[in-house]
């Protein structure tokens, strides 16, 4: 069943593999009048291409993105917007081995499953770089919430058993460090245990965490799509992704109730929280803090060390993954994760225009007007 | 915007307010010649039942389900199936309270927010009693899912710091504690733990685990229709989930690939998984092995100690809660958490039997001979 | 598959049998504040009541409506707005007849092909009972509609041969004669046709038009979801509806560009059209001018004299429908096109707020004010 | 909102504007298994390109497609299937005149209402280049639905006042006129007639007839999606559709029931209908027989004749629009007709295969096997 669209009134889908001749979205519902152009898009892209560092494979992915539609003098038209990245390498290489065995922690099996046979060039459509689609879309997204007031703040927050200390914590480091951890010590830490993966011939898995500021409160559908739910869904959609939380998340599940509870204040002549164990939202529908997410991403499956499988014909086998692998996917995550809260957030702000009758009303009747 | 329905193939739209006139839900999408009566839905009902021990409201909510539409002949026909629990007691009760503040962890503010004002009775659409809906048609969901060999075993494995351990793990015992804890001590050991917390006013959260048995391999589709992506919105929509993980979760962010990747093998003649730290799903596909996931519960937000908050008149106030709520609601969530699985996995089986050209022209050749 | 939904921001679902419980529907998504009553629905249930003329059944379907859900003081709630109807007598009739065979014209081959077997009791599902939950959601849209100066003007355009003549035509007739024609030279005309018709157990269909005035210029969505494509939809999903038109429809196909165009000018300061042979829209989306659609609706299928047809065991038979039947269902449909219609445009009404940038910004500035 | 895509399982999305970068479409659900190649895309695009006669413009639009994803060794994967077509020129050309003024007959003003702007490049969005993602699609509709027995044949049925012929009726003369009529003398006829059309600055419509042959009986859902309803949506949305009728259509509505009741009978040891009056359909649910719908096309409303119009700027003028336009697209409309109502009979064919338990039952059983 299609399975590649996200969103309702803003609805992206997207398409392609691996080493097919390319990848792409279609954003479906973006309001007239956004401007956008291919560089709003490539910044996004380049936070989540890979050999910007020593930890991340030195395949070069010079994805250049193009807008095929949807786009006029400088601003969204309303139509579908269709942005594409094109192969540039689709030399035919040796695939024999991901062909003809099953590898662990792969879609290979299941997708054989599935469907009865699968595109086994470079993992196909279960590979890392299905999330090219989401990334770009991700980027338009993310510009229609910056207009609104609405910003993103996302980052590493943990690596294997290295995690960013509170005392540390600079969002300003973000960007100094191939870990996006906003913790200097952290991500030397982090290099380190990294460098004796690679060495061991494994791989770390780690905890992103995304902080939505600005937001309005009153997104989110009661019942079935809750706001919190939605971001679930939408993080859990990406490959890798183990657990999800909101707030205090498991935490939550360990305090009382009196700890958790955040207490109502007025603040500057307002309803706010004088904490936020809540994570910003209430009901499933946003309360006006700071949304806080986080996702648990496991370590990468593609280790050079020996593993137990078996092949396509049923036979037992001993498989020893060749060539180069990330030993974290973690780092490359997070605008992922960034781009999927973003897509999730722009249909529920979507969606919320409509709740009541007296903003309807007031629409249509400055439209008589003009 | 439209926010209560949930599914695509099987789908599900709840209605109803803790103190109006009654609650239920519309299944649509069931296939026919299903065996169903009163019965099978009445038994999951009593599930999430409260007033069957001293750890849940003395309430009486003796909820008699009645079936409206969908059944004939003892068999469901393929249209949509209709329930409802009709409320017993709507007499006018003093709602004064609740009306005219914001209690913390509820969703007061964020519905008036919202909506710009709010059903306040008894909590309106945002009360536990709105799990009716859910519950009454993931009895049908399982129905179905047990047909085809798929069985729940869902159950609390922590309440507040009180976890179960592996070593008394005990299936047996689910049904035998007003806790539904497959560990008879730890069961004990929670029930001291909420007297102590009820003595101070206090209430508790905890942890459902949802083991799913049965499940053929392939159910879910790639990208954003991951089987475990499904399962995370519908779990996390219930009110109160704070996170949610599937198999090793976050620990799994911890661990390495040598550690987390689940070897294939041979057992039986069939491809297995000699682990199962996936949790039963690799690429958002299920992989035939079982399927587990969990769900941060937050403690219980009505509390008897007073608290800070806010009223809508804008003055800040200190609340006590009056009346008896349930120290803990982990114990009545487990059937919701079993529920809201089955939905997803009902929606996904049905979208399953599409995906490839082979099973379908089987099933147009089978029905020409018809 | 789920089909008993309809819309996506503004969305309906539909429950029952003709000889069942009841039958009734579920409104997600109607915004909050709505004034709404029993009485609101009442009246628009009463326009498709039989009973109320010779040329309908005597069957007496006191139809009362019943708000379960979504009201809080008068108004609406955001939250699912569920009615119900329930039947007043289900005392077990003789329906050996309609179980045993396939009536012509009616769908009980159909549903036994598709589902095994079917609920034969009046028809079940694809009974013309089934549109008492269209009409009751219908009431609600056009309430919602209403306010924002949306009015609907429905009628009967022609019985068999007989149509409403343009030098004829005055809509304050409608509510005048039992087939709801703007047109008593008409209406009389057709009550001698059907006489005709009955004495020969024969039946008639008929043609009703809807006229939409008020709509705002800006509704539907261009490709897939036009406006009109939508409307057809709705109308075509009316038991009985065999055609569709908008504007001057078939007609247009006779017709040549100079003769169809509708020349644009200013009028009151504001872009209209001259002519209407458009019919409202434009490219799929409202132009500002009056919605013109209609449906051609097919004779009753149940009729007295005797047909030839095939018995569920295979056998040809013939058979003589006993009992009394419409010998004419136009009139009765007239409120259920006006309900679809509603539905439909209500829809587009509400997805057209997120069309542009400006009144997003607009709207969301306008909230953080508050 | 998003209005772009079309279906649920077997679902369509398509992007892209006239004049810009290219139009393409991702068809998603498609099964895995049905061998795809370029060439049947080609076959299907070729049957709407212009410029095949006299009588459709003499732009040359040589459009290739390419096939960006979802099929490996020949087969769709399961994954989405994403194809385009690259505009060969983009030459920047003179717009004024379109940028400047609302044509009548065109949806300029609409879109300018809607978006607050619009692409005027070749009428963007709106232009009947639109259709090469419709047809693409419905190549591989078509594709599928030819392997389960289901074929389709689409011609015109009208031009302006000149009808086939049932005594001339021959579908062998389909191909071999440039209005794809089945009657060579009618088809000599309508040449006339547009001639004369052309010589007067005038334009013409028209009615397309599309026969669907060998569907299963049972697909369609009841109420909501029937089929006859989901294609009347499909065909309504195709530009320039006034009207969709379902086997006698309009005509149902003047004869009477036992004129138009269709009789069933025994027919080689099966049910079947002696005439079809139903056009295949019955309740909403294919009934076995052939399917047959119509679509009325209105006149070109690019005519060469000078109209009365309003600038953007609300003036009144008069505008005579320059360059070759067809004087017909009927010809052209009929493989998008057939594209349409293919995409709709795919989607509630994979949709009917989740009707019954028995069939479900038996898919799961024979994969457990596997």
């Amino acid at each position: 069943m299609a399975g590649s669209s996200f969103g309702t009134i803003f609805r992206v889908t997207t398409w392609g593999e691996s080493h097919g001749r390319g990848l792409g979205v279609v954003i479906d519902g973006c309001p007239a009048g956004l401007p956008l152009c291919g560089e709003d898009i490539r910044k996004f892209l380049d936070r989540r291409k890979p050999g910007q560092s020593g930890y991340s494979t030195s395949r070069k992915e010079d994805d250049a993105v193009e807008i095929l539609s949807g786009i006029f003098e400088g601003r969204t038209t309303g139509t579908p917007v269709s942005l594409a990245v094109f192969n540039k390498d689709q030399r035919s290489k040796d695939y024999s081995e991901i062909a003809s065995c099953y590898r662990p922690g792969h879609a290979d099996y299941t997708f054989d499953r599935k469907y009865g046979f699968r595109d086994y060039r470079g993992g196909g459509r279960s590979s890392g770089r299905e999330t090219i689609g989401r990334v770009a879309a991700g980027a338009v997204a993310v510009k229609l919430l910056n207009r609104l007031g609405i910003t993103f703040l996302t980052y590493t927050k943990s690596i294997g058993p290295v995690c960013i200390r509170p005392q540390n914590y600079d969002p300003a480091q973000i960007g100094q460090n191939p870990f996006y951890m906003p913790d200097r010590e952290a991500a030397e830490e982090a290099g380190r245990y990294l460098d004796a993966c690679m060495a061991d011939g494994n791989s770390a898995g780690g905890v992103v965490e995304c902080v939505v500021s600005g937001l309005p409160a009153g997104l989110g559908e009661p019942v079935f799509d809750k706001l919190d739910a939605g971001l679930a869904k939408a993080v859990m959609s990406i490959g890798a992704v183990k657990g999800f939380e909101i707030g205090d998340g498991f935490e939550a599940a360990g305090a009382t109730g009196r700890e958790n509870n955040d207490a109502f204040e007025i603040r500057d002549g307002a309803v706010a929280k004088k904490t936020n164990h809540a994570g910003g939202i209430l009901g499933g529908i946003s309360d006006g803090s700071d949304l806080i997410l986080r996702a648990a991403i496991k370590p990468t499956p593609s280790i050079a060390s020996a593993q137990q499988t078996v092949s396509r014909a049923g036979e037992e086998i001993t498989l020893s993954i060749r060539g180069r692998h990330d030993p974290v996917i973690v780092p490359r995550a997070v605008v992922v994760v960034e781009s999927m809260a973003a897509l999730t957030i722009a249909d529920a702000l979507l969606a919320n225009v409509c709740s009541r009758m007296d903003a309807l009303e007031m629409f249509y009747a400055g439209r008589q007007r003009r």
